[in-house]
């Protein structure tokens, strides 16, 4: 099942479940029209109630398998709708690169390189500003500081059910559902941060800087090693291929971040780049005005396109 | 001005304004008694609401010239209230190092001393976990990861109005107040970090690992480089020192955040260790069991105890 926040014409957030690949129903109106559970309209309360859950799964179920199934109008087109990230404010967001080939050509390519001896000894992680998230279709602004802005493949997840010191196994419950991230960077910028070893700051920290969606996959992944994923820049195909370099699934991942602190809903928790899955491993960045695709296989398409500050366009 | 958030017996956080040195008053309830402006109960809305401010600076000043000026009761003694952090769940935290030479020394004892050519180029920082706030008295606990905690003695400034792309100016408006910061670390860990190129990340990131307080000082301070401080462990002075030697004044730090980005109601942001502010500079770090005083002048004096998850002693 597929959750998504959309906008409704009021400017309001809502929370909804794909039914199909081009229709929504919203949660909260289909509850109260349907005598369903009580639930808050909100895509981490939903993933995280597992009654709502359970009625929410049956109720999409019935709707693909029969288009009268539910009342009129209360399934609604995709295209009438806007969406917003699965979770617009995150309580958080901490992303641990998972892919450690990535971090060697990262290092390297920015000229950090005396750093690769350590990779792999124990996950590292940077936190990123859970105030500048946008969604699919949203335009990714470039910063006053930044001539241009580089992608990055990446997908992780979010945490719908408070928990601390869990083991790999236990954090699965903590765990509401995967989406994929583009987590934009200003290069040039990082790059002088990184030197200074407190790791990306205004590098990635600016408005509309984290791209997360296009919805939130609430069912488990059997093996996120055995994913496939693509970068799409306008159209032309800059990168393909495989999760199964991946050292520490995201289950591992929550669990080490577990250590002595509490995870909450609504934390969000990436796994880093993919291999390949920026433009900095690829020796090209998109230009101001490109749409740029993320595919990850399960967790679909997202898509934007990276405009200037001063333009707009 | 000092703005406290105090614990009544309920539970409940509300915000309070000392009065002298040993009572407070509580906001909100002054504002119903004394037929004071509609206000919200939170220290972070206080300071950025001028007609609160106004209100409640007069009314302090007339309950410190007279103990009679207002109503019995309405006053109570600090003793009888748990003071919580200022800001019991900051919006965000960022800290800064702009004391250089404090980094120097830092990345010279934990074996990163590559670095240090690039210091003072831009202004680095890592994002603090703001869900693992608390405040003066209270016990900070080690994680399962850790044998031992340092600290730092840090001060720092609550943003409480929203802006962006702001000038050093500009951004005296935003910034609410200031406070005292213990940015307590488990340095074992960090140093395995810090050769990562992510910055701090569980070396800092436990519950109760970030220490805000005694309260929010919400007057300009004149110079940011005059003020002293002083560290002592279980009584006995560690450190004193004073802030001449800070590169970047907060304003300014504020300012460099906000470009391309927008600072919102209840971030926190801090100016990094002050020299020689931390154990690992010292040589020597507290025992599990010790009080640990980080005191600056005109901020106060944060006080905690650290304790093992162990024992809870």
């Amino acid at each position: 099942m597929k959750l998504v926040t959309f906008c409704s014409s009021s400017g309001e957030p809502h929370a909804g479940a794909m039914v199909g690949r081009d229709k929504i129903v919203p949660i909260a109106h289909a509850a109260l029209v349907l005598n369903g559970p009580e639930l808050v309209d909100d895509v981490v309360s939903v993933a995280g109630d597992d009654d709502a859950h359970a009625w929410l799964s049956t109720l999409v179920n019935e709707a693909e398998l029969d288009a009268d199934a539910l009342p009129p109008g209360l399934v609604t087109p995709l295209d009438d709708v806007a969406l917003l990230a699965p979770v617009p404010v995150p309580n958080s967001i901490r992303d641990i690169p998972s892919f450690l080939d990535h971090m060697r050509a990262g290092f390297a390519a920015i000229g950090v390189a005396n750093k690769t001896d350590a990779i792999g000894t124990i996950p590292a992680y940077y936190k990123g500003n859970r105030r500048t998230v946008v969604g699919p279709g949203a335009d990714v602004v470039c910063p006053p500081y930044a001539d241009e802005l580089d992608f990055e493949l990446e997908f992780g997840v979010v945490i719908v059910r408070e928990g601390k010191d869990v083991t790999p196994e236990q954090a699965k419950a903590l765990i509401g559902g995967y989406c994929v991230f583009n987590d934009v960077s200003a290069r040039a910028r990082q790059a002088e941060e990184m030197q200074l070893g407190m790791g990306p700051a205004k590098g990635k920290d600016f408005d509309t800087g984290n791209v997360l969606g296009p919805w939130l996959v609430v069912d488990e992944i059997a093996d996120e090693r055995e994913l496939t994923y693509a970068v799409r820049v306008n159209g032309e195909t800059w990168t393909e291929g495989d999760t199964s370099s991946m050292t520490w699934t995201l289950p591992e991942l929550v669990s080490y971040c577990s250590s002595g602190e509490t995870l909450y809903p609504g934390d969000f928790i990436a796994a880093g780049t993919v291999p390949r899955g920026c433009g900095l491993e690829l020796g090209r960045v998109p230009n101001l005005g490109d749409v740029v695709e993320l595919e990850v296989s399960g967790l679909g398409v997202l898509r934007n396109r990276f405009v200037s500050s001063r333009s707009g366009g």
